[in-house]
């Protein structure tokens, strides 16, 4: 088997926000020669299939200013520090979309965008919904939608992976 | 319908890389009030899902090493300015894989991370492989793995996003 690792031999953080920290990294290559590679560290997310008892699946409709447009997504959210991938996916679903679930299952997990940066994303399927307590955070602006998932796949819709990566999974699930 | 919009106030570029560019905007929310969003710039990428005759497909193990460890992908790579994304695709299989595509088609586009960057992720579906010329990039190291799409899944041994949402589309195609 081809030795593939790379080695880190320096690494400049470029940037630290809110929320993304961004390194730039010096490596050297499995031949000896160096490279550079730019690193985004990320907190990590989850998103919820939260699926209703009569099939439809809960949406909410959002501006995402880093795309200039709003998307229809899963519920989603970060990671706290140190946070349970499964707490960070009760506390995202209710508050964004009011619901509180009596069934959890793990859908996987899977990195994003493995060539620039860390996040994982892991996803959850919510089942045996009820009314919770709605109260999106103080900068989220969102419009909760309810849907077809087989439906939304079919009409193309949703342009963000982690919920078309969802709903494919539980037409699997 | 509720007005989510955000308008951007103020651009500041914070970090301009060979890959990525990162800017700190301020922007105006739906209800007035102001918030910060990091945004990170990228050039757009391809994933191929590239099937052989006999069924299998066409992956490549990398050490990436935004996340240090070696994974399994499609192939796949960044689009050059102004760049066609089947042009590109059909460059990426070639020098990646050293395979050459006799039939392809397009399964769809996504977006990787909206929630901060543009990175949109062209997936196509390749057929009728014929040897073409192997020659992966000066800094890739790579080795090329043939496998059972199904198995693939099955096995969850592949955490890449794109890797995992282009198999589940094969199986639906």
């Amino acid at each position: 088997m081809a030795e593939l690792k790379e080695t880190l031999l320096e690494r400049r953080e470029v940037f630290r926000g809110r929320v993304l920290t961004l390194f730039l990294d010096r490596v050297r290559l499995p031949d000896g020669r160096e490279a550079t590679r730019e690193v985004l560290r990320h907190p990590g997310a989850v998103a919820v299939v939260a699926q209703r008892d009569d099939g439809r699946v809960v949406l909410v409709r959002q501006f995402r200013h880093a795309v200039g447009q709003e998307l229809l997504e899963l519920p989603a959210g970060k990671l706290g520090p140190g946070e349970d991938p499964l707490d960070c996916a009760r506390r995202e679903l209710e508050e964004e979309t009011g619901y509180r679930a009596g069934r959890w299952e793990r859908l996987g997990s899977f990195l994003t965008s493995p060539g620039f940066t860390d996040e994982i994303m892991h996803l959850f399927l919510a089942r045996e919904l009820v009314p919770g307590w709605h109260r999106p955070d103080d900068d989220e602006f969102l419009e909760v939608v309810e849907a077809d998932p087989a439906e939304l796949l079919r009409t193309g819709g949703i342009l963000d992976g982690k919920s078309i990566l969802g709903l494919l999974l539980l037409g699997r699930s």
